[in-house]
């Protein structure tokens, strides 16, 4: 008795509103993501595992069996509260085998086409019924498949799966899935909000953190397999010899994951640290230059990825200031990592200082004549959007457009558009939205998923395929500053192995992984999740509005700015609104965006009647009073959507709080906090947006809504000089 | 057996050099510092402290009482393995009792004087005796007290002390022990070398993280009262209302904690965020704006602490722009304060860009005409040395020779000059040096800790006492970048409560509550710790050479720097080496900064025979075959100190590799790889300095001792664009 309220008295210390101080001993702080190896509550399930799994047979000595072997080793006895022994005999029953997949082994467990069918990266799980008695068998015919696995198995275990018949067989669909972090060298990172670069580069290479083993960890436990260490707005310093011995550290750590380091190169770099006096593609020291750096990038760094290029976009230099074309110039840089296997990935992410074409026309116009001219190393890496990362776009009008050129997609998962790390946005509805998006260019059905995947590709040469994603990352603890911003990243992982997964199986996944196993809590994290884009899309930009937000670092909005350097820096660019409506036209009388894409999108886009109202004003300008198809005009169409989204978010902090005790508190409590913030910055939004609206429509709020309760100059007098992220 | 081969198995696992994957589940990351409450091995110690303390009574609800118990259900049932209760009567035996001193307590235990004499902050542990059987009493005249005694019982636990008769009285013999942080709004921390600051100003108020929560613990465990927020290279925005709602958050965070918050302010605040035309401190419209701006403070934070001011140095605006003294200055913004009990803190590290004085001489020559002028709620704080914060300086004069004057120290914990969080070096002897410095202003005996803690103040007005050391903290995870790091903070604290307490005492406590209680191992890290300073001393700057490192970033060597642009920012200005010999004149034969000294230190430090070799070269100028007391040439020892340097630190790896397995693996790894860093620049140091030297004295190397393998020029070519901390 004395002992239960000793625990009680414990325990109400715990929860303690006062101080969080307990919670250092006690809390589950976010660090260790989806890779939560706790005890699996389930007796009988967790009896099950462990007959199936506490005997491992794992031959084999590389880097990668060894990790394979550290992660069963902290993973299996923690799950399944048991020890686990490796044998050294394969035959033992009820043992966990895993084996890369020779002839003999083929033949001996019957695998047949599916095993043969595995890319180099696939494998296969299945549970056998042996002479020996039954055992599950992980296969593949590279270590690295081993690896991914065997972290599809323990996710199996921590999703609470039934693998007594189990029976798996993946290959990723895409073949490089990669995170591009827009780190800089000295630690700051474009677009972060998740505190300082993750590279701690001064103590490198001597200094190794345990973050990079765990981050090498948590990226391939997902499947990704590429990652481009610093920011696409380049320093040439990074390809100098004391940082080159930096990345090799670095790579060594990843290698044993399956992770290639790729870096973004500024295209001067033969000026800023070789000693030439151009830069110039078709210039022969340029190209020998070239050629030699990646000859001392391969010596230390045998598996390097390749070159991660911004050329000629928001003031970076590139082939355009010698007249040449992005072709000419990835496909120099292509050629020096040619001999060994290395790849160019160039963005198609440009547009100039000198042109004024609408701003979204730019990267189709500049890209599709070069379609066909690439070198096969190569891939052109198309934002999901024609603008840049916005809450709501129509897919990149250049997927489907270049047959023959290899297309990358670039996903971002740092929030740079949407709330940065405090508002809970899950992002694979996002992401899918786009891939699931059907292009037509080559009849019904050919979509940007396929587009990418090189299911639509036309040029008879080895194809590229790449899904890069902006990450997200930092040394926050919790790696991404938000507990949700997590599960972003996890999407992202998870959709560039396979596209065709959904975004509810995803959060479903994850959410089991990192919070609870608790039926309830996940129905409600599940739908949460799942509604939440469209919450952020209604309170900041409804109805196809796009560019909204505060110059600079794009904190909260400013629909107002107007005196930008360049017209299409300002948001008044992009919503048009004036007395008469709002929206910029994009169709055959406007900029004539819509001619872009397929015929089947033309006629559907021009019309603002069959545009999805989703859009609607992105393709159209239109009147305050155009009718729309619930019967509301425009103006209280729009305002109704700013309202309903502080209404969704204030529900989503209600939902929340109904999790209280059914998760860990310190979780709880993280995500509590930033909830508080996002009911308040969405009520900035939605207030500062219907206030400057309201100053061209000249209309009153529909009945029964309230009106915001400060004034629009006090939101056009804020000002956030030290907001986080700034480029 | 099986249970046996697979734990084996998961331990090799463990301490596998591939990877150091599954330390995230297992590893001691530095987090805890030295709050490690882990079970006590020893069984017998144990069950003492079980049977003594696991019932508990404490009345009371303060938001510190709470604290308390948070603090002692955290650490007791883990230390103990044993559940704990509290208890609502103070009569029952074998009970731990934390109450307030009221006089019939202080009668009933018989304190008497010991009680009586106690501070507002001190208190009293003590083993009792009463009619209900023994007790353990911790008693204090205020709540903040009892928190103080509280973690002194931890300690006692965590460190393995007797407390079967424990009786200690305690009082901090400094009244305001506290941080300065040299943070930025934007989180880049000034000479920060743990990560971006740890103030995530963009999420306050509303997110607080677990770490603020950390932070006020550890500070509290040691007695540190006060932090100054923000960069004394202030900004003025950190006194606007949206700024200021950021700092309340983290008040109230920390005022459970006893801690109260200081902030640094520019002077010209007035002009900058207040519309005024002037920040005269003689104009009453400031005078006013400050005055508003303290309402406004204690508005918001009733507590406040008070300013941090750099004013009138390194191009900081201050009084002197309007011909106004340091004094007229400090007593304006005093003054704003004294109604709400706020102090002010007012650097005496100024050197002027119109000032041609030797640089060492300015503070004094500024401030001592001053003395007696300060209002009483203004403290002078003086760096220990007059330059800056070096690897060794001399006392500073100012010390003893402003007798009417409240002055602070102000001591460097994070390593500016000393290795940045690569080296080891343990500064509480650093600190000791400097603390039991005998000024002989007042006679003998009059040491700088006695100037400090007001022995010797002769103003008869109230004396401020203070003690301030610049931070050392970051987003690292260990917080201060080197698990040893941790060891400076937590001896800053002890010495600025206790400056009596011995350098070897403090870093034992330390080593056992942050390492391991393992005997051998203590006495391999106390000895380790206790030699590290002369150490760097030996590889940096010998025999009193200072200001040697290269120019901005402080990193590495560069003696050699000439060109900057004042004379007192080169290197060359301070070691004056030509081809007759090396040194800065500092006697009447040259600047005379020994005349700032008393009588007897005029005497020593003019003679370069009687001046301690330590110091040899900061006083004198001599030639290269100047014969030292060992009978080597002054070359030759030169030399010999900097190659002994190096062979230390070689000693010190070493000893650290003889600790693998006997404290945890990842805090051996950590320091392991630290060490690794240190020994290389240790050697750059010592290669850069003594090849540059050479070229002016022209002399071999003593005999056997072997060339630096790299040239001069090699040294000089080095650059460090991104090294971290720059100011």
């Amino acid at each position: 008795m004395k002992q239960l309220i000793s625990l009680i008295v414990m325990f109400t210390a715990f929860i303690s509103p006062v101080s969080h101080a307990a919670e250092m001993f006690a809390g589950e702080d976010g660090y260790r993501l989806w890779l939560k190896y706790d005890r699996i509550n389930d007796p009988v399930q967790r009896h099950q595992y462990q007959k199936q799994l506490t005997r491992i047979y794992l031959p084999g000595q590389s880097g990668t069996t060894l990790a394979i072997r550290q992660e069963l080793t902290a993973a299996l006895p923690h799950l399944l509260a048991k020890p686990i022994t490796f044998i050294s005999h394969a035959n033992r029953a009820n043992s966990l085998v895993i084996v890369k997949g020779t002839q003999a082994i083929q033949k001996r467990y019957g695998l047949g086409e599916r095993f043969t069918k595995l890319t180099d990266e696939g494998f296969l799980i299945k549970a056998l019924n042996t002479k020996q008695g039954q055992q599950t068998l992980i296969t593949a015919k590279s270590d690295i498949g081993l690896l991914y696995g065997t972290f599809r198995l323990i996710q199996q275990l921590q999703t609470g799966k039934d693998i007594r018949q189990i029976n798996l067989a993946e290959s990723p669909k895409i073949r490089i899935r990669m995170l591009d972090h827009w780190d800089d060298l000295d630690r700051h990172t474009e677009r972060g909000y998740a505190g300082q670069s993750i590279w701690d580069w001064h103590k490198l290479p001597d200094y190794k953190k345990q973050r990079y083993y765990d981050y090498a960890r948590a990226n391939a436990s997902i499947g990704i397999n590429g990652v481009a260490l610093n920011n696409v707005n380049a320093d040439a310093l990074i390809l100098t010899p004391t940082w080159l011995k930096k990345v090799a550290a670095l790579a060594d750590i990843f290698r044993p994951y399956g992770i290639k380091v790729y870096l973004s190169v500024k295209f001067s770099s033969p000026q800023q640290i070789g000693d030439l006096k151009t830069s110039d593609p078709n210039n022969k020291a340029v190209q020998q230059w070239w050629q030699k750096k990646a000859q001392e990038l391969y010596h230390v760094i045998p598996d390097f990825g390749g070159f991660l290029v911004k050329a000629n976009s928001e003031g970076q230099p590139g082939p355009g200031d010698y007249g040449r074309t992005h072709a000419e110039g990835a496909n120099m840089l292509a050629k020096a990592l040619k001999p060994y296997g290395g790849n160019v990935i160039w963005r198609a992410f440009v547009y100039s200082h000198e042109e004024d074409t609408e701003r979204s026309l730019q990267a189709y116009n500049e890209f599709v004549p070069l379609d066909g001219q690439f070198a096969d190393n190569v891939s052109v890496q198309v934002k999901n959007g024609p603008i840049d990362f916005q809450p709501r776009e129509p897919f990149s009008p250049l997927f489907g457009a270049m047959p023959q050129t290899s297309l990358a997609m670039e996903f971002q998962i740092t929030q740079e558009y949407l709330g940065f790390s405090t508002h809970l946005v899950y992002l694979a509805t996002l992401f899918k939205e786009t891939l699931d998006s059907d292009t037509y260019q080559y009849g019904k059905g050919s979509t940007v998923a396929k587009v990418i995947d090189g299911s639509n590709y036309k040029a008879g040469k080895p194809h590229l395929t790449v899904m890069a994603g902006v990450a997200n990352i930092g040394m926050d603890r919790n790696w991404t500053g938000h507990i949700f911003g997590q599960a972003n990243w996890y999407a992202f992982g998870r959709l560039a192995w396979d596209h065709e997964l959904s975004a509810e199986t995803i959060a479903s996944d994850w959410a089991k992984m990192t919070l609870t196993n608790d039926p309830q809590a996940i129905q409600t994290i599940v739908s949460l999740m799942m509604n939440s884009r469209e919450t952020i899309v209604n309170y900041m930009t409804p109805l196809g509005l796009h560019h909204l937000m505060g110059s600079d670092h794009h904190y909260g909005p400013a629909p107002w700015v107007d005196n930008l350097g360049r017209a299409d820096w300002n948001p008044v660019y992009y919503h048009r609104a004036d007395e008469q409506g709002i929206g910029l036209d994009r169709t055959a009388t406007g900029t004539n965006a819509v001619s872009q894409y397929a015929k089947h999108w033309q006629t559907i886009f021009s019309d603002p009647k069959k545009t999805p109202e989703t859009l609607l004003l992105w393709f159209h300008h239109l009147p305050w009073d155009y009718k729309m198809a619930s019967g509301d005009t425009l103006w209280n169409a729009l305002v109704k959507h700013y309202y309903q989204g502080v209404d969704d978010v204030i529900a989503m902090q209600k939902q929340w709080l109904t999790l209280k005790g059914k998760i860990d508190n310190n979780q709880f409590n993280q995500v509590r906090m930033a909830l508080a913030i996002q009911v308040k910055e969405a009520k900035w939004w939605r207030d500062a947006c219907v206030l400057y609206f309201q100053t061209f429509s000249q209309r009153p709020l529909p009945k029964g809504y309230k009106a915001p309760e400060k004034t629009l100059e006090y939101y056009q007098s804020l000002t956030f000089p030290y907001a986080p992220g700034q480029g």
